[in-house]
C-alpha cells in the first residue's frame, strides 16, 4: 500500500519504518529540508496546507494520514473524494477544539475536570469564582506540550492571564489535584474491529512528556479506560489509532484530552509489545485485520530531550531511538526504551537511566 | 553515522530500518532499479564492483558493509585506507572458498563432514571412493541456496556431474545423515565485545530455507556452538554479524558453512529478541556496545517464497515482512515471524501457517 503521511516528524518516521516492513511505501509533506521521516521515504516539502503538494499525495497515494493534530481540517477537506483519509478529519476538527472536544467527553459520559469557556477578562473572572482556584487557562485551539497554558491561583492575576492568552477563545478548567497521569491509546480499522494497549502512565516536566511507564497494574483503571476508549473509537467511527490522556485521581479517570493520531506515550510499545502502535494505525487506516499487542514485560520509556550526549550513545542499555534532529533546547531529539520482567526492575533501571542522562546532559541542553 | 551497504536486497533494507532507529543513515550500492533497501536509504545504481560507486561510497560514509557474500573482495580492497570495510575482507575471502572454509573449521577444532579438493574428474571418482557414496559436490566459489550443487550416488554419474559443475574447482563432501540442521549467529564489536543468539533449528527445502525455530532446547548443542562460534569470531578479528551453519547429528555438531553477514535464519530475532542481528551488526561495525539479546519466547519464522497471496496479507497472525520484490518462482519474497509461549505452540502455530501459505499459494508461485 502507498501511504500518504501529513507531517515528518519523528511519528511519521516510525510510521515510516513500520510501513517498511509491511511492504508499505511512505510519501510525507513536511516544510522542512530534511526532517526526521526523510530516511523513511520521499517527503514533498511544502507547507501542510500546499494545494498543490496535497494533489500530489492524492495522486500518488491509497490513504491518507497524519501524524499531528495541527494539520489544518481545511487542507483535508481538499482530498475528500479524492484518497480516503484516517483518522476521520471530524475527529480531528474536535481534537482541534478543546471544548468541542470537553463536549464530546461529556456527551459520552467520559467523566472529565468541570470547564468553562472564556472570551473575556469577566468570563475567566467569573469561572474563578464559580470553578475556583487555581484554574487552568489555555487556549482552545493550537496548543502542545504544555504551550498556551496558564494557571490562575489568584484574582489578581485574571487581566495578566487574560491578555496574556485571549482574551477570547480560550477555556478555563478545573484544576485536578490529580495522583498521577496515563493515557489509553487505542486503534480501530475500516471495519470496526478495536484493540487497545495496557494503560500507559506518564510524567511530565515543563509540560513535556518526559517518561512513560506500561502496563500500569490497575484492572479497575483498565477497564474504566478501556471502556472510553471504546466510546470514542465508536462514536467518531474512528480509523487509525487514538491517544486519550487522563488524570487518575484516587480510583476515578477523568479524561484531558485526546489525539487523534500515534502518540509519544505509545512509544514503548515498540519493543514493548508484540505490535506496535504504529503497525496497529497503518493496519487499521488501510483496513488490514489488527494485531493484538501483547506484553514484552514491563516497559518503560525515556525521551531524550534537547540534546543525545555521547555517553548516552555508549549506554549498553534499553533501545536508542534517533530522531535525526539537530540539537536545541526543549526538543525531542530521541527515546530509550527498556523492557524489564518485573515493575519493580523496570523503575530501578529507568531511574538509573533517566539520572545518567540527566547528568551527562549539558544545562543548556535541558527542556525549557 | 553514515553507513555504505554493499547490496540492496532484504537484508540490506532490514539494517536500514534498524539503522534508521538508531539514527543511522544508510547509503546502498545495487545495480536494481527499485531493490528492497531502496525504502530504507539512498542508493547508487551500479554494478557491486563499479569504482565510482565505491569512491562515492568511501568519500561520504563512516563505514562499509556488505550484505551478502558474493560482493568482489578486490572491490572492497580498493576501499582499503579510505573508509573502514567490515566484516573483515579476509573473513569475506575464506567465506567465499569452500576449500578455505573448511580449512579453516579444520585449523580450528570446529569438527566438519570430510572433504575432499576435486579439479577433475578422477578427483571425483577417488573422493567417491574414499569418502564413499553419497557424495555432495559443490563449486568452490559462488554457490548459494543449493546452486551449484549436486548429489554423486553412483560412480557412473562422475562424469556427468563433473562436466555439470566443473569439472575443477569443486569439492567433494562426506553425505551427512542429520538429524537436523541448525544456524549459530554472532556478533563481535570492533573492540573485541561478542554477543550470541540462542541457536535456530532450520529447514531447507529444495535448497532454499523454508522455517527457522529458535531457541533450540539443547544446552550441549549451544554450549559447543558457542564455543564454535567464539572460536571463529576471534581467529578471523570479526567485526559484525556471522552466521554459522552446521549439521547436528546425535549429540555432535558438523560445521557445513558460515556467511559473514546478517543471515536469513536470524530474521526471527527482529520479533523474538529484545536486540535483532541487524542493530548488533550496526552497533558492532561502528564500535558501539553490543545488545544482549533476551529472547521474547520461541520464536519461528516462515519464508515467503514466491509469491505473497492477498489471502496472507489479511492473516492476522505473526509479523510480516514484504521485501516490495516482484514475485517471481523460488525468489524469496518475504517472511511472518511468529512468537509463542511455548514450543509446543510456536509448532503449531507454524504448521497451521505453513499450511494456509502453501494452500493459497499457486502452483507456479511456489519454489523450485
Amino acid at each position: 500500500m502507498r501511504i500518504g503521511i501529513i507531517g515528518a516528524g519523528q511519528l511519521g518516521q516510525m510510521l515510516g519504518l513500520a510501513a517498511q516492513q509491511l511492504g508499505d511505501s511512505c510519501r510525507f509533506i513536511d516544510p522542512s529540508a530534511a526532517p526526521p521521516a526523510a530516511s523513511a521515504g520521499t517527503v514533498i516539502q511544502a507547507a501542510f496546507d500546499d494545494s498543490a503538494a496535497l494533489a500530489e499525495l492524492a495522486g500518488s497515494c491509497d490513504v491518507v494520514t497524519y501524524e499531528f493534530e495541527n494539520v489544518p481540517v481545511e487542507a483535508l477537506s481538499t482530498l475528500t473524494g479524492r484518497v480516503p483519509v484516517y483518522p476521520p478529519p471530524s475527529a480531528l476538527r474536535q481534537a482541534q477544539d478543546r471544548l468541542a472536544e470537553k463536549r464530546l467527553f461529556a456527551s459520552l459520559d467520559i467523566p472529565l475536570p468541570a470547564f468553562f469557556t472564556v472570551d473575556s477578562a469577566n468570563d475567566l473572572r467569573y469561572a474563578a469564582i464559580s470553578i475556583g482556584l487555581p484554574l487552568v487557562v489555555k487556549t482552545r485551539r493550537m496548543g502542545y506540550d504544555g504551550k498556551g497554558q496558564a494557571v490562575l491561583r489568584d484574582l489578581q492575576q485574571v487581566e495578566a492571564v487574560s491578555e496574556q492568552l485571549g482574551p477570547s477563545g480560550l477555556i478555563a478548567e478545573q484544576w485536578i489535584e490529580f495522583d498521577y497521569e496515563v493515557s489509553a491509546i487505542g486503534a480501530r480499522n475500516i471495519g470496526g474491529e478495536i484493540v487497545t494497549y495496557p494503560l500507559t502512565r506518564n510524567e511530565h516536566v515543563d509540560g513535556i512528556l518526559r517518561m512513560s511507564r506500561a502496563p500500569v497494574d490497575d484492572p479497575g483503571l483498565t477497564d474504566r479506560a478501556g471502556a472510553y476508549m471504546r466510546r470514542l473509537l465508536e462514536h467518531l467511527e474512528y480509523v487509525g489509532v487514538l491517544a486519550l490522556e487522563l488524570f487518575v485521581v484516587g480510583d476515578r479517570l477523568l479524561a484531558n484530552e485526546f489525539a487523534p493520531r500515534v502518540h509519544n506515550s505509545g512509544h514503548w510499545t515498540i519493543e514493548g509489545t508484540t505490535a506496535s502502535q504504529f503497525t496497529n494505525h497503518l493496519l487499521a487506516i488501510t483496513n488490514r485485520p489488527l494485531l493484538e499487542p501483547k506484553l514484552h514485560g514491563h516497559a518503560g520509556m525515556l525521551n531524550l530531550i534537547g540534546d543525545i550526549p555521547d555517553a548516552v550513545r555508549q549506554l549498553q542499555r534499553g533501545h536508542l531511538h534517533d530522531y535525526g534532529k539537530a540539537a536545541r533546547p526543549g526538543r525531542k531529539l530521541g527515546h530509550i526504551t527498556i523492557v524489564a520482567a518485573s515493575a519493580a526492575e523496570r523503575d530501578r533501571e529507568l531511574a538509573e537511566i533517566n539520572e545518567f542522562v540527566t547528568g551527562s546532559t549539558s544545562p543548556q541542553g535541558t527542556g525549557t
